[in-house]
C-alpha cells in the first residue's frame, strides 16, 4: 500500500481514511519531499543551502495510491504543504503539467492557507488563493503548485483521472513564470529572475 | 450559476466555497429533491405518502456546476442527504450510473455518517460506510446511492469525470437490488421487494 503499487480494489471500490483536519492517513503510506529534493527550484541559493545544512526540513508530503493508468479511473489523496520560507519565498510542491496536458484538477482546502499557482505552456498565469472549504478548478493544460503562504500545513485534498500522469521536468528544468513570496507579512506574486 | 448552464471560468481557473461543515456553497446554487419527486422508489408505498401528505421533506441536496462535458474536465460539488426514514427505509438519493459506464468517482465524506450503496449490472452489490474524513471509491461500472444511517446531514464532497453523464432511469425503474433499512436500531442491508 504505498507509491510503488496498489493494494485498494480499483475494481469493486473501498474506502480510505484522510484525516479533515491534518489529511494524514492512518491506512495509506505518504510520499515525503524534503527540502534537499528540491535543489535549484527556489530563487535564493544561498538560504536554500543554508537551510538544507542547519536541518532539511519535510517540506511536503502527498499519497500516489496506485490507481489503474485508465482514463475512467481517478487518483486521489491529500496534499500537506508545511509552513516555512526559504529567504522570502514561501514553501511549495515541485508543480507538474499533467502527461496528458488536456486533463484538469481538483483541489479542495481542508485546512491552512495557500495559494494554487498555475501556468500553461502559452504563459498565461493564474492564482487562486485558498483556505478551508474553498476548492481550486485547475483546468486542462496548466501546471499547477501548491504554494503555503499561512503558518499552520496547508491541506487540501485532490482528484485528478488516473491516466493523467505527471510531467514534473518541465518545471525542474524552467521554473515556474512567478514565485510567490512574502512582502510586508503577505502574499506576493513577482517575476522568477531565474525563469529560462 | 445553476444546473442549467455555468458562469465559471473551466479554462482558466476558479475557486468555489463549500462549507466543511455542512457541505452549502454561499455561491452557487443547489438541486433540491423532496420525498414527492422520488415516487416509487422506497418499499414503503403507505408510508410514503403519509409523509409527503404530512410535509413533504427535503431529502437531498447537490450542486450541478454545469462543467463542459469534456473528458479532460472535472466535475465537482457537494450532496447533502438530510436524516430521516420512510417507515423503516433510510432516507436515500435516487441513485444513478454514469452513461459512460467505465467512469468512476470519487465521495469523501465531511460531515453526518451513512453508506455509500452500489451496484453494477452483473449484480454485484458492495456497501461502504462512511463517516468523516472516509473516501469511498465508486468504481467503473458501478450504480450507486447516498444513504444517510445517521441523525444528521451526510455530506459529501464528490468528483466525477465532467463526460461521465447520469443514467437515472435504470434505477427508477428497476430499483436497485437491495434496500438499507433500520433494524435494532442499526443500518441494514436486505432484498429490494420491488427489484424488478
Amino acid at each position: 500500500m504505498n507509491a510503488a503499487g496498489s493494494s485498494f480494489d480499483w475494481n469493486r471500490g473501498f474506502a480510505l481514511d484522510f484525516a479533515l483536519t491534518d489529511g494524514l492517513s492512518q491506512t495509506a503510506v505518504s510520499t515525503k519531499r524534503r527540502l534537499s529534493q528540491m535543489r535549484g527550484m527556489y530563487s535564493d541559493d544561498a538560504a536554500f543551502e543554508a537551510l538544507v545544512e542547519r536541518e532539511d526540513p519535510l517540506v511536503y508530503e502527498f499519497y500516489e495510491l496506485g490507481a489503474p493508468e485508465r482514463a475512467g479511473d481517478l487518483a486521489f489523496g491529500t496534499s500537506i504543504t508545511y509552513p516555512g520560507r526559504v529567504g522570502r519565498e514561501y514553501f511549495m510542491t515541485k508543480g507538474h503539467f499533467h502527461t496528458i496536458l488536456d486533463t484538469a484538477e481538483v483541489y479542495y482546502c481542508l485546512s491552512g492557507r495557500g495559494v494554487m499557482l498555475m501556468e500553461n505552456p502559452e504563459g498565461d498565469v493564474v492564482w487562486i488563493p485558498l483556505e478551508p472549504g474553498k476548492v481550486a478548478y485547475v483546468p486542462r493544460r496548466y501546471a499547477h503548485r501548491s504554494v503555503n503562504t499561512g503558518d499552520t500545513p496547508f491541506v487540501t485534498f485532490f482528484v485528478f483521472r488516473a491516466d493523467a500522469g505527471h510531467d514534473y521536468g518541465t518545471i525542474e528544468k524552467k521554473g515556474c513564470r512567478k514565485l510567490v513570496v512574502e512582502q510586508d507579512g503577505a502574499p506576493r506574486m513577482i517575476d522568477n529572475p531565474k525563469w529560462k
